[in-house]
C-alpha cells in the first residue's frame, strides 16, 4: 500500500483485543526492572523478558522462575506484543527482529526520533517505518504504548486492573499516567489506553477508528494536539463512521501553546477554526482540561448520554442555590417551576421555618428530616418538566461529630437518595463541597461511585459540561434518525 | 437621627472588637442547649445562660457550674453581646431586656419576619427596630450573628478557633458555615464572620464600612443579594474609603436566581449591570461561586495582592503542559518565553532526553532528580520577565508505592522548592492533581497550607482568577496614587 493510499484507511487494530503473550525487550536492572515488574503485575498471558546481556531476571510475583532470552527471536512460543525500551542505536535490530519472529504490535518507549527536531532523529524515524514493514504496527516512538487492563498490558505501577468502558487515546503518556490513575477515584474504569507518542504508524485517527468499534468500549476520550498533513479526510470519515460519544482536549489552541505542543511531540497543531467546526459537525463534545475530560466520562458512565435542559436543585443553604440557580441559567440551562402537580406534594413534605418548596429547594432547616429529603427528590424526579437534580451537601453532614442530631441513619438513607436519579433515568449531581472533613468525603465519594453516582466538589466542575454533553447527544440523535 | 440621615451613614460598631461578655438568651433542652454549647467550646469572657422556664443547664466544658439566668435582666455583671433563638412572640421582650440591660449587640436568629413574606412578620420586624432604640444593634432577624474566634465567638460545633486576617459578610449562615469549615482546610482563617439575616439594622454596607476600618482584617469577603432602597450611595461612600482587597459572589444575576433570592432573604436583587458596574469602578472583585472566593482569599493571604502577566509554567507531563499554556492565554495572561540569560542557566539544569527547558518547562522525564527541580523552580523565577510560575505535580508523586524511584527527600525538597515563591514575592501555583492517593494529597496541601503556599486540584480552579485579583490590584494602586 502507498503512503498516499494508506492515509485515507484506517489500520486494522483488531487482534489487539487477543494478545496472548508479550515481551519486555530492553528491560533493564538499571531501572530495577520496571516495565517487566509493571507488566508481571497483572498480565494474564506469557510474559518475556529480552536483554542480550543479562542472564538472570528476578523471579515473577507469582514465584516462577522469571525467563529471559538475548532475542525475541528465541522465545519458544508465539509473541504478540512487544514493549521496547531500548537505545536508539538498537532499536532497528530489535524491529527486524521483531518482524522475523511475526509480533503484530510494538509499543516504543524509546525517545529521540521526531521528536528530537535533529536531521538523524527524522531519518531513525522513517528508517523505523521501512524496516516494519507493514506486518508490525507500531505505537510510538516516544510514547507508553497500551495500557489494557483486561489482559493486564500496564506500563507503570499499581495501574487499576478492572477493565471498563472508556477508551482513551493521547500522544502524551504523562497525560495517561494522569486519567489512569485519576479513574479508579471517580468512579469509572478503562477498556483501553494508548499513548502514541509520535504516532508514526498508529495515530490519533486509527485509534478513534479501532476504539469506534471496539465492542469493549462505550465512551472515547481523546487528548490531541494534532494530526499529520492528508489524515484530515481519514479524521471526518473515522467521526461520521462513529456513532459513540467522543469527548476530546485539543492542545496547542493558543499560539503559544501550540509552539509549545510543537516542542513537546513534534506535532503541528493547524488551525484552531478548522478544530472547532469539525468537533461541531460530528458532535465531539470538546472541552479544556483534563479534569473536565474525565469528568464528561464520569457524567456519561453513570447516566448515558442525556439532554438534560430544565433541572431541579435542592441546596442545603438558601445563598448557595442562589448561586447554583445563576450558574445553571448562565451556562443556558434552566431552573423552572414545578409543575402544579410537584408543588403540591412538594408542600406537604417540607414544613419547617426557613425552607422552601420552590425550585430551587431549600432545605437547610430539615437536613435532619432525612426521610423528609428521600421523599423531596423522588417527587422533584418525577416531575416530567424536570430533566434532572443537582444538590449541594457539604462534606461534614457525613461525620456525626458536626451535627445538630446525631443520626446513624442520615448517611445510609442519603447515600439511597441520590440513588433516585437511576430510578428515573435522569442525572442526580451530587455536589459535596470540600470544605472540613475530606477524609469522610473520600469514603462518601467511593460510596456514591460504586453506586454509580458521580460527585463533585465544586458547581463550576460540572454545570459546564451539561449543555455540551446534551448538545452532543442532539446532535447523535439526528444522525441516528438520519442513518 | 432619621431614618433618610441614617441611610448615608455607617453605624459604629467599633465596641465588637471589645467583647467581653456574652449571654445565649433561649437555650433550650430541646435542642440540647446546642447554641450555648457552641459557645462554650471556646468563648473568653463571661458566658450566660438565659431561659425563664428551666433552672439547670449542664456544666461548662471547664468544669464550672453553668449560670443560667430567667431573663438578661438579672446577669450580676455587664451584658456585651447576646445570642438571641427564642420564638417570634418573645421577641419583643427580650429586645426591651436587652436594652435595659445595656447590650451592645444582638444577633437574633430567630426567623418568620419579613422573611416570611407575611404582614405580620414586616410587622414585627418595624417593631423590633422601634424596640431596639438605636442603642442595641442587631444582626438579624434570620441569620447566625457572629463568628469572632479570637474571643471565641461561634454558632455551630467545631468551628476554627484560629484568629486569621479574613472578614466575611454574607446574609447567609449556610454560606456562612461553608466558608468557616472550609476555611482550615484551605490554610486561611477568619478575623470575623457577620450572617447578618435580614438586616434590619446592621446591614452589608455598614459591615463593608467596619471590615475596611478594621485593623483585624486586611481581605473582605462578602455574598450579597442585594441592598435595600437607599443605601447605594452608602456603599459607594464605604467602596471609596476602602484600601482593601473585596471579593464578592453576587446572588440573583439571573432572572430564576433573583426570584430565589427573594424567597431566601426577601432581598430585592437589583439590577446585574448597576452592580458590575460598581465593583468594577472600585476594584472589587467580582467572582461567581463561593469556592472561588475562599480561593481568592487564599491567594492573597498567600501572596499578597499582586499583579500577574508573565507566567512560567512547569509541567510534569508535556500534554499538560500545552493544556495550562492554553488556558493561561485564554484566559488573558502571557506565557513568554525565558530571557537569554535564564534560558542559558536552565539549559544547564535540564539535560535529561524527552525534557523541555523552553517555557513551559516540561521535566517529566527528570522529575527524580529533584535537586534539579529546585534548581529550575530558582532560575525560572529570578527572571525579571516572569510575574509567577504555576507548576503540576499528581499527588501519586507523593507517595513512594507508585515511583519509579524510592526517595525519601524528594517530598521535603519538593515542598521547599514550592515555598521559592516567597524568597522571590512572586505567585508560585502548584496544581497538586486530585488523582489517586487523596489520602497523601491530604497530607502534602496541610503542609504546604503551613508555608502559606496555596495547592489547587484543577486549573479551571485557579487561572481564571489571575487577571481578577491583578484587576483590582491596578485599580487600588492608581487609586492610593491619586489619594
Amino acid at each position: 500500500m502507498t503512503e498516499k493510499n494508506r492515509s485515507n484507511t484506517f489500520k486494522d487494530l483488531s487482534f489487539i483485543n487477543n494478545i496472548k503473550s508479550m515481551a519486555v525487550i530492553g528491560t533493564s536492572e538499571n531501572r530495577d526492572f520496571f516495565f517487566l515488574r509493571n507488566h508481571q503485575e497483572h498480565f494474564q498471558g506469557d510474559l518475556y523478558a529480552i536483554n542480550p546481556k543479562i542472564q538472570k531476571i528476578p523471579r515473577f510475583d507469582d514465584g516462577t522462575e522469571g525467563k529471559i532470552y538475548s532475542s525475541v527471536k528465541n522465545v519458544p512460543g508465539n509473541v504478540d506484543f512487544v514493549f521496547i525500551a531500548v537505545p536508539p542505536t538498537k532499536i532497528i535490530e530489535v524491529i527486524d527482529d521483531c518482524v522475523e519472529k511475526g509480533v503484530r504490535l510494538a509499543s516504543i518507549f524509546t525517545a529521540e526520533f521526531s521528536d528530537a527536531g535533529t536531521k538523524e532523529g527524522i531519518e531513525l524515524e522513517k528508517k523505523l517505518i521501512e524496516h516494519a514493514k507493514n506486518k508490525l504496527r507500531i505505537l510510538g516512538p516516544n510514547g507508553m504504548g497500551l495500557f489494557y487492563p483486561k489482559l493486564g498490558i500496564a506500563w507503570r505501577p499499581k495501574f487499576p486492573n478492572f477493565p471498563g468502558n472508556v477508551g482513551f487515546i493521547a500522544q502524551s503518556g504523562g497525560i495517561c499516567n494522569i486519567a489512569i490513575y485519576s479513574s479508579q477515584e471517580l468512579g469509572f474504569n478503562f477498556s483501553k489506553v494508548f499513548s502514541f507518542g509520535n504516532g508514526v504508524d498508529i495515530d490519533f485517527v486509527d485509534l478513534i477508528y479501532f476504539l469506534s468499534k471496539d465492542p469493549e468500549t462505550d465512551i472515547i476520550l481523546g487528548y490531541i494536539e494534532g494530526i499529520s498533513k492528508g489524515r484530515g479526510k481519514a479524521l471526518q470519515k473515522a467521526l461520521e463512521l462513529n456513532d459513540k460519544p467522543i469527548v476530546v482536549v485539543k492542545g496547542g489552541k493558543s499560539g503559544i501553546g501550540s509552539v509549545a505542543a510543537k516542542t513537546h511531540t513534534g506535532t503541528m497543531t493547524g488551525e484552531k477554526k478548522i478544530w472547532e467546526t469539525l468537533f461541531k459537525q460530528y458532535g465531539v463534545i470538546e472541552v479544556e482540561s483534563i479534569e473536565q475530560l474525565l469528568n464528561v466520562a464520569r457524567l456519561i458512565k453513570c447516566y448515558g448520554t442525556f439532554n438534560i435542559k430544565n433541572i431541579a436543585v435542592l441546596s442545603c443553604s438558601g445563598g448557595y442555590g442562589v448561586i447554583l440557580v445563576d450558574l445553571i441559567e448562565k451556562f443556558g440551562l434552566h431552573v423552572p417551576p414545578f409543575s402544579k402537580a410537584t408543588q403540591i406534594k412538594l408542600e406537604k413534605e417540607i414544613f419547617t421555618s426557613g425552607t422552601s418548596s420552590n425550585n430551587p429547594l431549600d432545605v437547610a432547616a430539615q437536613i435532619y428530616n432525612t426521610e423528609s429529603i428521600y421523599n423531596i427528590i423522588d417527587i422533584a424526579l418525577y416531575d416530567k418538566e424536570i430533566d434532572g437534580l443537582i444538590i449541594d451537601l457539604p462534606a461534614w453532614f457525613f461525620n456525626t461529630d458536626y451535627l445538630f442530631r446525631k443520626d446513624r441513619y442520615f448517611e445510609p438513607i442519603i447515600i439511597k437518595a441520590f440513588g433516585l436519579g437511576h430510578k428515573y433515568h435522569k442525572p442526580l449531581i451530587p455536589i459535596i463541597q470540600r470544605v472540613n472533613c475530606p477524609e469522610d468525603r473520600i469514603r462518601i465519594v467511593r460510596k456514591l461511585n460504586e453506586k454509580k453516582i458521580p460527585v463533585f466538589g465544586d458547581p463550576l466542575e460540572v454545570i459546564p459540561l451539561l449543555p455540551k454533553i446534551s448538545r452532543n447527544f442532539e446532535i447523535m440523535k439526528k444522525k441516528k434518525k438520519t442513518e
